[in-house]
């Protein structure tokens, strides 16, 4: 895979636990164009304060990362460690420190280990040579128990470009945003406006989609750099290279999306549910949310269990229009139910074996629109107990 | 407890299980004036369309309750079953149609057996003399493992009259409703409109202020008969009779709804969340419930990990109007956080032992307004996925 301008570097800052990689660096030669949808929560990280500043110029350079810890609910000390660790980044790289994005995920509340990163940084600029994306991938990790990374090419006037990106969840999982934190970097040359509708389009059908135990985190924050240095015609909205870009990104989005899912916290199923029928868009993401969400319907999944009715009555209370003798249910093929109710004893013996797979789609059709949504959801489970009630430990 | 006019009978109709009690009656002497709060899921049960249709005329005499089926999502059928059900009962005891309330509670989507609940209905009948309203707080248990009763007695004119309420809860627990059934009776007489004012003021400091899993089932009912052979001079509102009784009906409600989340499946911590500072009651009712319902705050309370960070987390995403510097937060009285940042390891080692004890209260001070709520929780448990994954079989 190759991605040029970009290099990257990680290292062992002991920010939290000793003997992991845990600060990481992306670096582009040139001053890329770039865009970012931050949390929508009102108690958001000191690094999510500071890139969405250093955002407004449209611009990055450098993206600099820890895991272990979060950087949030720390206050003024936690802000003054987020901007002296871009204005060191900037600094050390000869850059401008706006142009420096930051991003922490790991304990929530806990003061950053300012003199440790501090020390770090140096040897961190040093190794930008030695790096990989796959690298980075691994150093952002926290609770996740595999790296999440996805790439694809597409040609634009007869230059290839590609799209890579990188990816971390686990906890905390669900829109808006849905990944704690998620990097994508191309070396298309792209018209910048165009750049941020197609990013925006990707994150709310990708991470905006998914959900893992319906918390929202303090720290969500999804990047995508632009450096150009393909050296492609600039794709611009409107022409087919314009399509072309957007399925790309919307894949690479999707596929990180998904991975999050499936290394959502104790996960042992992968859901996707399709809400079709519904009043408008809106309301069939509401009813679609409500189900991935339902913990009695989440618990249902871990058991293996049909229980259709708890599908039924999550979309009851999830605020979309309903007509209940119009509600039909399927598992993959099987059908559950149709016009409100039971499809009999058959459905439920072939629904239970649907249920016994890694991965299955529940479509619920609410019989009164033209609505549709699709969200990816995970089972709950005793590992999502385990991990959470000792996670700090 | 003397509750005047009062009469009460359960009977094994084996609904769905053989050797317990699942089908019960409560019989007035003479009509009761009536007010009910149902579910607000657009997906109701059966028994619940029929009771809201009855309820229209503010009286009922009789109420007829089973467990073991929720006769919900069960179309046109189960409305038959709903209907010839109150048309049996009335008949039996010589009552308008209109005047018998019925309520379902169990598993969803599974036609109800009605040979069986016909055959049981002149035994239930006969057997009015000899129950008391403890076996029905038995009878309309499903994954509880208490039974749930209170009463209360209060003075009117001189005269004493009773208030005496029953609740099943244990899953689905989250408002509007929070309780799947709650039957409230009472002897006194009262001022029918005052009734159902104080009625749904009361439900809303209780039943609407627990959550267990933020499921809200299609079942959920909570109904008050009051037939007035206490003979006390009328209560009405704004007299000191009319406070007094007040009062009574809130300690009889939040007493059961509290008892609901002890119960709450799995659970092993009950928690208090109060919230205060907010902008308005309804903000902090949110920021309350986004708590209460954070499946990564009710693990770590099971954990018994001072976690304070997803607390401030949920309240982030609440859609409370929060400044985050200003937030604090105590364990009891031991306070985790102020102005938004960590209070020390002191508070670390003091809040995790409050967190050790069954019961606690968490207090978040929004620090912007003079709104407050308050709202009662449980933890997140192993036992509540056993409990979920398997409930049907």
């Amino acid at each position: 895979m190759d991605i040029r301008g970009f290099s990257f570097s990680t290292i062992e800052a002991a920010i939290k636990i000793a003997g992991r990689k845990d600060l990481a660096l992306i670096f582009s030669e040139v001053p890329a164009i770039a865009a970012a949808v931050f949390t929508t929560s009102t108690v958001k990280a000191a690094p999510v304060l500071v890139s969405s500043e250093h955002i407004a110029s449209g611009l990055a350079q450098a993206l600099v990362v820890n895991s272990g810890n979060a950087n949030a609910c720390t206050g003024e000390a936690g802000m003054k460690v987020a901007q002296e660790t871009t204005r060191l980044v900037a600094h050390a790289l000869g850059i401008d420190t706006t142009a420096v994005q930051v991003c922490s995920t790991g304990v929530i509340g806990v003061q950053m280990p300012m003199e440790r990163i501090r020390n770090a940084i140096p040897a961190l600029v040093d190794g930008l040579s030695s790096g990989t994306l796959d690298d980075i991938a691994q150093a952002i990790m926290t609770t996740d128990t595999f790296p999440k990374m996805e790439a694809s090419s597409g040609q634009a006037g007869g230059v290839s470009y590609t799209v890579a990106g990188i990816a971390k969840g686990a906890g905390m999982i669900m829109p808006n945003m849905a990944t704690m934190l998620s990097l994508i970097i191309t070396d298309a040359v792209i018209e910048p406006t165009f750049l941020q509708q197609s990013f925006r389009h990707a994150v709310d059908n990708s991470f905006n989609a998914i959900t893992v135990d319906g918390d929202m985190s303090t720290n969500d924050t999804c990047l995508i750099m632009a450096n150009g240095m393909a050296g492609n015609p600039v794709i611009t909205a409107g022409s087919a290279e314009g399509i072309s870009f957007t399925l790309i990104l919307n894949d690479v989005l999707l596929s990180l999306a998904k991975q999050i899912v499936k290394d959502g916290e104790g996960a042992t199923k992968f859901v996707e549910i399709r809400v079709t029928g519904a009043r408008d868009d809106s309301d069939a993401k509401r009813a679609a949310m409500a189900i991935a969400n339902s913990s009695l319907v989440k618990t249902a999944f871990f058991g293996q269990d049909a229980n259709w009715g708890r599908i039924f009555a999550a979309v009851g209370y999830s605020g979309a229009e309903v007509d209940q003798s119009r509600l039909s249910l399927n598992f993959n093929e099987v059908c559950m139910a149709r016009n409100g109710i039971f499809a009999g004893e058959d459905a439920e013996v072939r629904g239970t074996e649907v249920l016994k797979q890694k991965e299955f789609t529940v479509s619920v059709d609410l019989g009164i629109g033209s609505g549709t949504a699709t969200v990816y959801t995970s089972d709950l489970t005793h590992e999502y107990i385990n991990i959470n009630a000792d996670y700090r430990s």
